[in-house]
């Protein structure tokens, strides 16, 4: 298994993900709402790109069965049903209802990585699941970080990075990619103190300024799920 | 001291670069080919993005005067005086010369990084200097990774970390964006093993499968020279 990782969506070439697994990284925090929400039994998630695309999209569906979802700048779009907290995707709310998305990094990550040969969504939240997934796939790996606002996010590579050092521990000996070896360095320097990397990373702090330090929190927790999304097409349902 | 690093050129933005000093990193080859040039007493070298544009520039200059240098694909341009090995830039070549180089990665970055504040160009037969004339210079710090092609490489990030390392040792607490704090994580990583590193990356080994191993071994060398190479209106000249 060959390993590759972008640390920010801007390095996806058609060639680069042709034929690959692809793993899509928004740690803070759409990959980790899609495991909320997914958890929480939402029927399906629509990424879009845009807030105009959201708004096309849910026009498109049935009234009542949809929820619409995202944020500009960390915050609910004015009119949207849901902002980008994980907290928000409570059962009671996504139960059997397909969620529109837009958000700034994730959504868009997601848009920008199909088409490939698999899509799956990973975070701190179901590390582990997504990791034994990949090792019970053949082909090669490549691990996109959504990043923020085409900026590398510290977030992102440890959790890639997390990722990678656990394919690197279980898998005989996978061919790493000059990214992948950083990633996994990443990860090795930030291993013991996981639990505190959220509210010192530049996005942690700017969600922290916020008021939203309950989602450092949840999202930070490690294996607290076991729910894979992947994207078939065009919608994102638990694998 | 604010110190930010872009892992690729692709991370720039008018405003992440706007007011601060500069280095440009291309390890493998334009920095350190502009190094030894520059220590072997070129007069100045034009950075040019493209083999087209250094030949309209070429033109403009005096017969005699001028070397036109570059390489695609790692080897040198057909036509062109040089390619882009440090070994080839000898005092009798380039001594008192105007150099036009065009090469992929290093060339582009250094164009793409002006207009700004200053504008350095690092490797590892310099990092020492650099890093000291970065420790005199009041403001904050952008280092640019050349990369690949648009995607990430890892000796240009080590070398990147490695000047980061420096200058948390020295400055007291400069303030790491979480790239500059991934950079110096991996340099730390690589610091007792990087003699070995430029053989085991992907553009290094792309490189001696093209025969070019003493290119290896030269531009692995730490501090070999003292030359700050330094852009200004155009030219890079001895800072």
């Amino acid at each position: 298994m060959k390993i590759d990782v972008h640390f920010t969506p801007s390095e996806i070439r058609p060639s680069s993900l042709s034929n690959r697994t692809v793993v899509v990284i928004d740690v803070l925090r759409a990959s980790s709402s899609m495991v909320v929400a997914l958890d929480n039994q939402a029927k399906e998630i629509i990424p879009v790109s845009s807030v105009a695309e959201a708004k096309r999209a849910v026009a498109q569906t049935k009234k009542g069965k949809t929820v619409l979802c995202g944020e500009r700048k960390g915050k609910r779009v004015p009119g949207f049903d849901l902002g980008n907290s994980p907290l928000e995707f409570e059962g009671s709310v996504v139960k059997g209802k397909t969620l529109v998305m837009a958000t700034t990094n994730g959504t868009k990550a997601i848009n920008r990585a199909v088409p490939t040969r698999a899509l799956l969504v990973g975070c701190f939240l179901n590390v582990d699941s997504v990791a034994n997934r990949l090792m019970d796939s053949d082909g090669d790996l490549t691990i996109v970080c959504s990043g923020k606002e085409g900026r590398y996010s510290l977030e992102d590579s440890v959790c890639a990075g997390m990722v990678v050092f656990r394919l690197e521990c279980k898998n005989a000996s996978p061919i790493l990619s000059d990214a992948a070896r950083a990633a996994s360095a990443i990860y090795r320097e930030w291993s013991l103190k996981q639990h505190l990397l959220l509210q010192q990373t530049e996005h942690g702090r700017y969600l922290a300024s916020l008021g939203l330090l309950e989602d450092l929190l949840l999202c930070g927790l490690v294996n607290r799920y076991d729910v894979v999304p992947v994207y078939r097409r065009g919608r994102v349902v638990k694998g």
